[in-house]
Parts: structure tokens; sequence; C-alpha cells
């Protein structure tokens, strides 16, 4: 038996999500379905980063197991050929038997794009998010400042999330823009569910001048997700990294997509 | 009557070019639907660059005359309400009776857009071209320089082309690469058909190391379709910019697509 990891990229806009789900086509299955034809036996996969519906990724990483001796090179270009072009295999690589794509990760970076101008986007028309009212690129970065560290992030997490605890770490969190485009990037130990997308939202309003810098404080220590702002739209949303212990061998880039 | 000016960017995949057609959904129909519907009259457009099936713009150029009083703002979001969403207007300007988006136009921008890696796209499908062995940028660069000037690109036009005359003046071009991406901008008074794939195409085989730089002054000094390269796919071209007349009021910049 051997454990394999493999980076995955894929556009999520015609997924029900990563996860498998009862109704939706999910990245997972399809995932799963071509490497089982790879393998010639059923595999199954664990991810990094459980991506929701329309949420894309550049930088996935996911584990399974196998009895099936293949090349590197086999698993991904013999994954791609039987999956939709939307998703891409990128890399893979025998790994320890212990590792886990999801448990041995020490921490995710996402990154979040808008589309800031008066006009809505068309060759970019779900990549990224779009939002008319002039944003204050700065203004967002330093309320989330307000945000590094370890906090209970209650208010920034879906009503319906099932993690243990809400305590996470934020590392690090920028906001910077490029002509019309501004980029949230956030580093954290692990996320809630919609936590970058509540982030975004409550960053959006505080850059539009609807809220001040300040509020961000008051939305983190009330541990209320009805303070929160509204959940930004998820197609703007990148997993663009994952970090792993250097002794598993897993060593990855951050892969920020511009536009 | 009045002509008004309008700015246009659009998704090429799903369409079957720019120009309406046999079969096939065409940008074109899709805007003059979408206007007639601001203008409550039939409404008839002039672009700039007829872009080919898969072909992308961030910048194209049309015109229309009408007899309805609209505000530039009415005719942008107005018409965006009945387009699709991967067509988007940008801008609209009334312009003297004698513009010509078409005829108007001093000079056109395309770029050209290559994932140079041996696994193809995800997130990408369908927005650049995938090219898996590695491309040498500076030597496509300088390849491409011995195509400056005012020629007849016989060598580089479609079978099909109608332009009346082949001769074209190649402004400028440049090869850039920016990690896996190979961006190739070329500059030109106006193009022939297929003339920014084909000059793709044989760029590329130069890039490979497939055939040396002089080649690329053999197949332009040959006038002859047969001896150049193949037509490079569409997905990977996008309209970036047209110039006029600084007289007629509309001053563009390039809007360049960075991945």
């Amino acid at each position: 038996m051997m454990r394999i990891a493999l980076g995955v990229e894929y556009d999520g806009s015609g997924f029900c999500g990563w996860q498998t789900q009862l109704q939706g086509r999910a990245v997972q299955a399809c995932v799963e379905q071509a490497l089982s034809r790879v393998a010639n036996h059923p595999v199954s996969v664990v991810c990094a980063g459980r991506t929701d519906a329309g949420v894309h990724a550049t930088a996935q990483v996911i584990h399974f197991d196998t009895e099936s001796v293949r090349t590197a090179r086999s698993w991904v270009l013999g994954g791609n050929t039987h999956l939709p072009p939307e998703i891409s295999l990128l890399w893979a690589k025998e790994v320890d038997a212990d590792f886990s794509a999801r448990f041995s990760a020490r921490s995710r970076r996402y990154r979040y794009v808008i589309l800031n101008r008066w006009v809505r986007p068309g060759v970019l028309h779900r990549k990224v998010s779009w939002h008319h009212p002039p944003l204050d690129a700065e203004r967002m970065h330093a309320a989330g400042q307000r945000l590094l560290g370890e906090w209970d992030f209650t208010s920034f997490r879906a009503v319906g999330c099932q993690a243990k605890s809400p305590v996470r770490t934020l590392l690090s969190l920028s906001v910077t823009r490029r002509g019309d485009f501004i980029y949230l990037d956030v580093h954290a130990n692990a996320f809630l569910h919609h936590m970058v997308r509540n982030i975004a939202g409550v960053l959006m309003a505080v850059g539009e001048g609807e809220r001040p810098v300040e509020w961000v404080s008051e939305v983190l220590h009330a541990r209320d997700r009805t303070l929160g702002g509204v959940t930004a739209p998820p197609h703007g949303l990148y997993l663009v990294h994952v970090e792993y212990e250097p002794q598993s061998g897993i060593v990855l880039e951050p892969l920020l997509p511009e536009f």
C-alpha cells in the first residue's frame, strides 16, 4: 500500500463544491473517478481545504491510498485525460503513510479577488467577485490587521459550520489594489466555513465607507455571526497554498491568480 | 440621428465569433439585441476587429446610429442587463457622424497568452492557449522582430481571408514570460484573418527550437501560407486596444489581461 499526495487546480464555477453531495457535480467525485480509472481500483481522496460551490483552487492538495504502482507522471497525465477541462492535476508524489493532506497541513492561504469598477465583468465572469461602489483598499488593509492573531472567529463563521472549535490563528492578511482589481490575501492555520468570504464582506463594508475601521474589532469581539456583514460571493475566492511540515517532502509555493 | 461609440468586453469561448453567422451564437447579435432593447428600435453595429470563434476581447470598440436619446450610463447599464454574463459593455460616448469604429481606427493591439507548462490549465480553461514543450520567450521575441514594418503578410493569412490587400504594417511585437505564462503582444495598423494566431504558431515553433530564428524571415518572404506553421488555437487571443485619431474624442488605454 502506498500513499500518494497530489496537487489539483480547478475552476469551481460549474461544481457544487469540493465535497460530494446528494445533488450536483462535485470536484471530489470527478477526481476520485479519474484516479480510480488510472489505479484500476476505487480510490477515495482526502483534501486540504473543502471549497464551497463556486470557489476555485490553484493549489488544492489531496492524498489517497493505492496498491497500484504508477509513476508521478502517470497519475497526473493519466488522471487529466479522465477529468473535465476545468479540473487539472498538477503534480503527484509518494508520501509516508502518516501524511494527511488535511491533518498534516500547518496553514492555508486563500486569495479573494474583487473587480471594483462600475460595470460588471465579461471576460472574468465567475472568476472574480464584482463590487461597483469604490473601495478604499488601504482602509480595508488597515481594518483587516485587527483580525490578526488567535481569536474566536464565531462572528465570521457560517451558521452551519461543523468545526468543533471556533478558534483560529490568522497569520497574515493583506489588501492590495492593482488597477480595477482588489486582492485580499489571508493566511491562517485553518479556516472556518465561510470565514474568508465573511471577512471579505466585513472589509468591503469598511472599504466602501459604510462602516468605520473599528467596526471590524466590534464584530470580532461580539462573537455573534448576526453582527457581521454579508457573506461575499464565492466566485472571487481561490485556495492558493497549503503549507506542510518540511519533513513530509511536500513543499509548495503559493499560486496566486492575477488579472 | 446620433452616432454612439461603445466599448465591449467578452469571453469569446461560447460564441461563433463576433460576426453573426448562419449558425451559432454571435457576440454581435447579442450586442445588437441588447442595444435594440435600450433604443426601442433595431440597432446595427460596426466593430473595430471581427474576432473569430473562441477569441476574446477586453477592448472591442463598436459604433451604431440611433434616434433615441439616452445617457452614456443608460446605454451601458441598460445594455448590460440584456446581455449574457460573458459580455459586458464598458463605456459609451457620442461621436461625430463620420466616426467609424472600423475605418477610423489607426491601429489595433492583440495579446496572445500561452500557458507553458507540462500540465494543462484548469482554472484558465478556454482563457489561455496551452503548450507543453518548454518555449524560449527571448528567442521568440528576437524572431518576432523580423516581422516589424510594412510587409506582404500572405504567409500569415488564412486561406479564406477576404481583405483586398495582404499588406499590413506591424508596429511592434514583444514576447515576455511571467512564470508559466508567455505573453505575445502585437500592434499593427490592421490585421489579416488569423494573422496573430499564425504569427503565434510560427513563433512557437521557433521558441520550441524546432525551427531557427531565420525561418521567420523565410516564411514571411515566401508569401505562401503553406510554408507557415500551424494556426495557434483561438482561446489564447485577446483584442486589447484600438487606437483612433485623438480628434475623434475616443482615446483608450490598452486593457491587458494578466494571469
